[in-house]
């Protein structure tokens, strides 16, 4: 049997310190963590890179089939990628919850303990907070500082016309899971218990439920000399995040789609779902994979490294953006990414 | 009549452009602003403060009487209180908005003019943020990021059991301004229009829909040359941050009754509401004054400054803590403050 503590029990305070208390601070640029009015950071050596990121229930999780554990680990992930995708690290967190009555003091000791891990695992502090009640749901509010050498940082703004267009891991995947828990909860709405088969998909799962910032790649990209002229993350889609940089470096992009990366657990699922596979690939979102791109003169030295795959090239930015079909055909590409607004 | 253009029209970039469009970056230690996956910041010479405030519609703020600018001033003016209260500058906020379709472009226009208005007059920069939907209501979620020196950032751990407690300004008035609100909501609710008159307690509304943060105070202490030795802003009630202090500084406080400063609009909406005067002013919170400790030998010297009050004094922890009566009765100090989890 699973004990209940209900929240009102412990106050804000006593809340706060029981989520916080085992905290300890690792890096050198925490000099103050939780418990008073503000934290306090040290980099008198570094630029500082802020990103934040708000997550509310039923727009951006469902936790019929999320587990908190992982949606705290994702919530944390997520701003990590936003850091690495200015090729800086991540340092610190700060963590926002509005909470209601519908969870207990152990539902958040889970959502706190994935959001632990993901702060062990990539090297960050957790350093300030809000916690508060909410009239329904679970709303998620995470600001993450890092360090980024000044003339190491990449901007969306410098990608130049004689660039290749680079980009990390697979796409479409993270898409697929959904596609797939949707469906499974579709099917499941009048069980009671959530317990679907998912053999032969744990690849898809994992990139919907627990994803990983890419701290591999720009660790590989640093080890190999390589600095990107521009970087985003995939968050929303490829093709949005073609048209951010297009838009912010002022060039075109011809990207192939023969060369883009698919899973094959990818593809057979949009084969069993009947869905285009490329249409998946290019604008599914929450992949989290790092976009980028690099002088022409590095081709060679940047397909060498695993997990990063040339998909195209910078053009003038009056030859748009296109994608370029198997049959050379061009498709111009559109922001049909993920739009919680429309 | 006034248009209605709707959010969905715009798109998330498109929302995010419209809002952010005309921001400039005025603080040196702002590289980059709104626009990239992080914003970029730089503190060679300073230590860097952090804050975050999460407020959510129907728990923090009530539309029926909060005006969307007011709303927008005090979301960010609350933040700076924080980064004030560690004897630090707020120069930098991310904003974060989940919104219903109730809201219009022009509610977040609105919205947004009361923020820039604050980070107008308190020198912050808006360098970043995200744009949601949500399900129901507003969730606001700002972080502020601010400097000190080393020195002379004060936490709340400081207080040692010679020195004197100081309060700024007057306590209770943003607590009284809330029921008067309140009242005037339950006397207006069949109406369609909310226009109830407050003749003679402008002050009072202003405290609750327009607080201002003390970058005076900051400023005069600094001229006079006065290092507080703990600090701490009066969100949640005088009481319940004196046992912050106590707690965190392992002290006790004497504070006596007849020096808690208390403006004639709040003693006279006491008593119309029959409440008992001290105890709106001890739990009242959100007065966003500042509350700090000073050595004894600075007496003299804090108490020449205008608006300052001295309020007590700090002993050995075992005294505990303590509110001394006009009529030398001691009653002790408990956090009643506002709490939205209980």
């Amino acid at each position: 049997m699973s004990t209940r503590t209900e929240i009102g029990s412990l106050g804000e305070f006593g809340l706060i310190r029981h989520l916080t208390k085992q905290i300890e601070l690792k890096n050198e640029s925490s000099i103050k963590g939780v418990g008073d009015d503000a934290a306090v950071l040290s980099y008198p050596e570094k630029q500082i890179l802020v990103t934040t990121d708000l997550l509310l229930e039923g727009i951006h999780f469902d936790l019929t089939y999320v587990p908190l554990k992982h949606l705290g680990y994702k919530s944390a992930v997520v701003n990590f990628s936003d850091v690495y995708a200015m090729n800086g690290q991540p340092k610190q967190i700060t963590v926002s919850l509005g909470i209601s009555k519908r969870f207990s003091v152990e539902d958040l000791d889970e959502f706190y303990s994935g959001l632990k891990l993901a702060c062990e695992i990539y090297g960050v502090d957790m350093v300030g907070g809000d916690t508060s009640a909410s009239l329904t749901g679970l709303t998620i509010s995470i600001t993450c500082i890092g360090e980024g050498d000044k003339e190491k940082i990449t901007y969306r703004s410098g990608a130049k016309d004689t660039d290749i267009v680079c980009v990390s891991g697979d796409l479409g995947a993270a898409f697929m899971g959904l596609q797939l828990l949707e469906r499974e909860k579709r099917l499941f709405k009048d069980e009671k218990e959530f317990t679907p088969d998912f053999g032969g998909k744990e690849y898809l799962l994992e990139r919907q439920l627990k994803p990983e910032a890419r701290k591999d790649v720009i660790e590989a990209l640093a080890n190999a000399g390589i600095q990107p002229t521009s970087m985003i993350d995939v968050s929303d889609g490829l093709s949005s995040e073609l048209l951010h940089l297009s838009r912010e470096s002022n060039v075109g992009f011809r990207i192939y789609e023969e060369r883009i990366p698919i899973d094959f657990q990818t593809a057979s699922m949009a084969e069993q779902f009947n869905m285009n596979l490329i249409t998946a690939a290019m604008n599914g979102g929450e992949d989290y994979e790092l976009l980028f791109t690099v002088p022409l003169a590095q081709h060679d030295a940047v397909s060498q490294l695993k997990g990063i795959k040339v998909i195209g090239r910078v053009t003038r930015p009056d030859l748009g953006n296109y994608l370029v079909g198997r049959d050379g055909g061009e498709v111009e590409l559109q922001a049909q990414g993920w739009n919680s607004l429309s």
